[in-house]
């Protein structure tokens, strides 16, 4: 027993004071064995699910464990923006072995609760446990949409063009940074943007209900990896070019830190959670620049051959899916 | 990269062809940011989560990877049972060591699979991914109910008669039965209990939808701990009385390579998953002795004193919660 927490039931006290709503739809909260919730009428329910794993997904050397209950809510939360979707509640289920526990808990909730805050999120279950070793968090989130205002990976044709939100890149600029010998460079926007992602689901809805994506994804294993997801279940290929891919801004010091260039993060590294999303070109000239203050820009264009390719100019190349895949980087 | 899976989509093509159903209701299925779903007008939905850690609920050497997948589906379905309600769909997220993925993964679906056809319950997400030591398996499950079965922890009164389904103390005697040195007895019915535990849903429903069951709670951390849960709750105390607790029926051989009585497994042994209910005395006589052939058995009532007391003929002493908890067995 530790200082904090003496059994399951102070955690479920501590989780209510800290991250549970009061929302109408709401019918039982966290506490039973199971949470009731009153389903919007008319609404299709939309259902994901994320876990991160310490040594994989996260370092508690770099990552604290705020960053870790924002980041484990903020990954679920990109999948429902990516339906164009609105998330309503999330169950969460970690395991921690018994060294961490006091330390981490209550920290992971807090960081989870300033997420749950923006976006008003209401925890309904949470399960904790001890693991031998290791810390393992699960996310399952629960969303709505209207029927018509689905967005799915599958509705990309051969003349959308392709579009991004935001800069990307970014996250996993910052985890090199983070990461690399010596010291750390705790301040930088990048840095930032790997520890707190932001879902975007504002920009996710505000697609979906005017119906200009005819397909949309989030991006969380890379712009090359994520973008053959949607192409391979829209049966379509893709044409990027090169020059409108929104790479990361960086100071000079970073950039000479750094590894690789700008392009390839942008390119291949995970994490940004920026949404990718194809406009069939009746509706083009309706996608504005800005959504609510995000950039969003036109990189590329569907074809209807298989594969991805890099346009520059007039040179043409393969692009590669060299983004992240839990079993292909093993 | 392994044979059996080389990609995160192969697993997903793998859960596709063994645990996927088509319901009506489903949308879209496994494989896009998020699945879809209709909810059916007018019912509430349910959902909760529950995780398995191995060296803390399960442990190789003794469980399968066909009996985790069914236990981590189990006992979630045994939370939807003790709301009277009905399980619908089910997201997985599991972390394995690079070791066992190709040894496991498959196993596990195959057993998840089988109590999920059972139940008719679709599988929806599924986050697969390594870790770097122990497998970490969380369960999260979606069902509904009418409004008006929804049967919560809270609306004991004193007076209700207390039941429950099934044999008590089946599933710990089972385990103790696998972990003691020496020879395995794997053909103990008390350890078929305890890797494959069948939730009582047929039941939670039966009482459920005829309004008999003022409370309920599934068994999972032991009969004195789940009754002083449901009794926190109603804000209540209870008599249970001793000759009325139906321990588990074990052969001689087993009961004397046991350490303690079959009474004490009864009263403190986790992981039965059978549902513990209340039953207001205007009812009570609509309360058959047999749901499908599981037997239900009074076996003692709610009072308004505050605690539980265990009652054998006139002699009344306090029964202590001993069950299990993840954060004072530590």
């Amino acid at each position: 027993m530790r200082a904090g927490f003496s059994s399951e039931a102070e955690i479920i006290r501590h989780i209510r004071r800290t991250v549970v709503r009061t929302t109408r739809q709401l019918v039982l909260p966290i506490g039973d064995d199971a949470a009731a919730f009153r389903p919007r009428p008319g609404r299709l329910l939309l259902v994901s699910t994320d876990a991160l794993v310490e040594g994989v997904h996260f370092d508690l050397d770099y990552c604290s464990a705020e960053d870790t209950g924002w980041k484990a809510l903020a990954v679920n939360l990109s999948d429902i923006a990516a339906m164009g979707g609105t998330p309503l509640f999330a169950t969460t289920s970690i395991a921690v072995p018994r060294e961490v526990i006091s330390g981490f808990v209550p920290r992971f909730y807090r960081g989870l609760a300033a997420l749950a805050r923006q976006h008003a999120v209401t925890l309904i279950g949470g399960d904790s446990c001890r693991s031998r070793q290791g810390i393992f968090v699960d996310v399952t989130i629960i969303g709505d949409v209207q029927p018509a205002h689905l967005s799915t990976r599958q509705g990309a044709r051969p003349g959308d063009s392709i579009y991004v939100t935001g800069e990307l890149g970014r996250s996993a600029i910052g985890l090199e940074l983070l990461t690399r010998p010596g010291k750390k460079t705790w301040r930088s926007a990048a840095v930032r943007r790997h520890l707190r992602p932001q879902p975007r689901c504002f920009a996710g809805r505000y697609l979906a209900e005017r119906k200009l994506a005819s397909a949309m994804i989030d991006l969380s294993d890379g712009l090359s990896t994520d973008l053959g997801h949607l192409c391979k279940q829209s049966g379509v290929g893709a044409d990027l070019e090169l020059s409108q891919i929104p790479t990361a801004t960086i100071t000079d010091r970073e950039r000479r830190s750094l590894s690789n260039a700008p392009l390839h993060y942008a390119l291949h590294g995970g994490e940004d959670y920026e949404l990718l999303f194809t406009v069939p070109s009746r509706v083009g000239r309706q996608v504005p620049l800005y959504i609510d203050g995000l950039p969003v820009r036109r990189i590329g264009q569907i074809t209807q051959g298989a594969g991805l390719w890099l346009c520059d100019g007039a040179r043409r190349r393969r692009l590669k899916a060299s983004g992240f895949d839990h079993f292909t980087e093993w």
